[in-house]
């Protein structure tokens, strides 16, 4: 059998991740457990979350003094102050602030609902953070597991972010290491010879969404394996960061 | 193994479809050859371009008479004003039309980039819209395998859309039959007691992502089969049109 397949793996439960925990061995530790091992077209797919908590990315909303600014706005909608100061701290440019929603550009370039800041699986009075860097969160997990495995799987780190237009949040990559997140295919032509010149794939966000589908949110399977994923195109490795569009470009400012 | 285990299964080529084609004996064969059978939680992601073609959903652009509007947006930007009199007649809004971008709402009410309106694959002076009712063309295919295997599967129409602020285009689902477009956890707990007030996700979205990267555009593969994927809350079958953003919601109008 012959036919491209992918299988999407949600690879054994991690423990409780906590700030300085060491994450790589835990996700180490989940691929031995698998029994799947590694190899080096794998691609590990890990949510931010855990990325985040075992950098230490929490906030305690106690610490925490919201601007006049933060307070008319978490006032006007029911938000706690503390919680929309922090997102503000974790922004460089305010896309929409409306209805209570307040959509944001990071300083990463991402633009998402809250800076990605979220209360969520992180206990009470706490918030938790984007990583400071996904690119490089994803090259330390592909180093580790490199060293231990024998074998440099690609990395994605993935967070769930909403989209203009549609219903729903999916998965999207903000950090990569050990492949390219898109498939470029201009240049290429059609069988009748039509040049397929604004084809510029995201793969790196379909295989996010791909893992997403396996990483029940009420489970803890934070990790996700992906093997015999091909990329169509030849293309160099990249990063995170190819996936932030241009602000020249951008026709959603 | 109990780790939960998704398969995604470029099934084999399908011959070139045109219009009248009988493309969901086509699909029934492709799964035939593959060898691998469909099953009730099967889901069959199905590339818009087929089912357009074999809807005749072409449009020979010697027939098409641009207006003075199109005419002067084409000339502008290089592009061909039949193609442009195309995508107006397909939208029932203008979203963004800029630096030879047209992005508008679709009768579906879909937001994409040239109303769905596709040149490539279907050879000189044709282009390609989407099916008029993608729901019912995915219901079609769904009794159509039914009457076939005995077992009636998921289905998704799906086509690659652009979105704000992300490099690169990504699969969405524009058609649904049998299956839940929507993952609802509002009314669930984390662990820490926290409810999960806003995560509603996306998943026949992440659905047809996976499906994409599988079907290498350059291959003849419009139909991938899922396996193995189990929806993490309890959800009726719904449609396409449920991920569609209710326009007073929209903050991006």
């Amino acid at each position: 059998m012959s036919d491209p397949t992918l299988q999407v793996i949600g690879l054994p439960q991690l423990p409780e991740i906590h700030p300085g925990d060491d994450l790589i061995g835990a996700i180490g530790d989940s691929i031995a457990a698998s029994g799947q091992g590694v190899r080096e077209d794998d691609i590990l797919i890990v949510t931010q979350k855990v990325v985040s908590k075992a950098e230490g990315r929490l906030v305690d909303l106690r610490t925490i003094e919201p601007s006049a600014f933060a307070r008319d706005f978490a006032e006007q909608w029911g938000k706690d102050p503390r919680q929309v100061e922090v997102v503000l701290c974790e922004s460089k440019r305010i896309v929409r602030m409306d209805r209570g929603v307040l959509i944001t550009e990071t300083r990463h370039g991402f633009v998402c609902a809250n800076a990605g800041v979220d209360a969520s699986n992180v206990g009470p009075e706490s918030v938790c953070l984007l990583p400071v860097d996904p690119d490089g969160s994803a090259h330390a997990i592909r180093r580790g597991i490199g060293d231990r495995f024998g074998v440099k799987p690609g990395v994605i780190i993935s967070d769930s972010f909403g989209r203009p237009w549609r219903v729903g949040i999916v998965n999207v990559a903000i950090g990569v290491a050990g492949l390219a997140p898109l498939a470029d295919y201009r240049g290429q032509y059609d069988d009748a010879g039509y040049e397929l010149h604004v084809t510029v794939i995201a793969v790196a966000d379909e295989l996010a969404c791909a893992a997403e589908l396996v990483a029940n949110k009420l489970d803890k399977r934070p990790v996700t394996l992906i093997r015999g994923y091909r990329s169509p195109v030849e293309m160099p490795a990249g990063s995170g960061q190819d996936l932030v569009i241009d602000p020249a470009r951008d026709m959603f400012r």
